[in-house]
């Protein structure tokens, strides 16, 4: 019982923090993505990807949400993107106020897109409100079919799934109808983009909705 | 700050409890694994593989640990073995006083093996003694290889590394080579079993060593 309470000024005191992260995103009018996923859904290949197509046209930034390492980060840097390495210091989550300290590093003015990509967890990560325009949910075919129902908070939550490494598809037992029936009956209003990103299918459409949804926040 | 000293006493408490465990395990001389992993990584499926080549010649019980459902207590009911369903309602690991509880309900004596398959999460679980002899993690190598280095504690707390989905390798990226490197540069003694439960290749190298076990366990 006293753990109850604990946790819940714990997630209290993230809201308020995220409440003020989201002022700033509107203020800026950045539209902010919170990328989430198991460890090994694709989370960073899927940014690669939208880095490489989207950094030509707009300013863009990256916070790397990571136990210890800056591995991903480093993937990221390649790219000649604005990129800053949070490392949480071995909790499962990011939450608002490390997302605050993170924005001291990054030039906010005039930055269209910002994606925060979290700790590869289907669990914590989907309780903390990072001040996010919406949770964008990474999952792979090779996981199963099975996930959404067992981590239905994460679903319930995002407003998009990407159903990645689909070119694996025929080589696992995973239902695409199983699968999207579990997930309408989470979240009726969830968009689904299946992409790979061996063959980049798919991504053409990932990408049109990330620019309407950045024009969207613009034109607020 | 103040959220540290709650996290250690929540920890102290629970390594009492999982003693607790460990002395009636040692007791009844019942080999105890905690089975950890990736949403997805196979975690079920080794264990159904495990249950149908062991419960011929062993007494086996199961608990299962799932945020909310039964799934996959139900797939390894058919297998006719004693499975208890432990529900964290959304809590993101087990603990050793939720594996106490579930124990009512399993027949200990002349119990050879328990398996605990945890939550799918390479962060928190790792923290939880549940009072098990032998943490055994499942990854995936559609997972890639960057996991261990970057979820080390969960990689530093087990004592077997199962690298599954072997027959899909050469369509991955995946580093052997490297993950060998960095996964004993973080734990020396760490034991990797290669398997697929597709072909079920290196899935008796497993069973071998896990009878092994049992039979160190009654010999003790």
């Amino acid at each position: 019982m006293k753990q109850i309470v604990i946790e819940k000024s714990v997630l209290e005191s993230n809201d308020k923090r995220a409440a003020l992260n989201r002022t700033l995103f509107k203020t800026q009018k950045t539209f902010t993505i919170n990328l989430l996923g198991s460890p090994g859904s694709g989370k960073t290949s899927i940014l690669e990807n939208i880095i490489s197509l989207l950094s030509v046209k707009y300013h863009l930034a990256i916070i790397e949400g990571d136990l210890y390492t800056a591995k991903d980060a480093d993937r990221i840097a390649r790219y000649n993107t604005n990129v800053v390495q949070v490392n949480t210091g071995g909790a499962c989550h990011l939450d608002a106020s490390m997302i605050d300290k993170a924005l001291l590093y990054i030039n906010t003015l005039d930055l269209d897109l910002l994606i925060i990509e979290n700790i590869g967890n289907l669990v914590c990560p989907a309780s903390y409100d990072l001040g996010e325009d919406m949770k964008i949910v990474v999952m792979s075919v090779t996981e199963g079919n099975d996930k959404p129902l067992k981590y239905p908070s994460m679903f319930q939550r995002s407003s998009v799934v990407i159903l990645n490494k689909m070119d694996m598809l025929s080589l696992t037992d995973f239902n695409t109808e199983e699968f999207h029936q579990d997930i309408y009956s989470l979240n009726e209003t969830i968009k689904v983009f299946e992409v790979s990103c061996q063959d980049a299918s798919g991504i053409n459409n990932l990408i049109d909705f990330l620019m309407l949804a950045i024009k969207n926040k613009k034109d607020l």
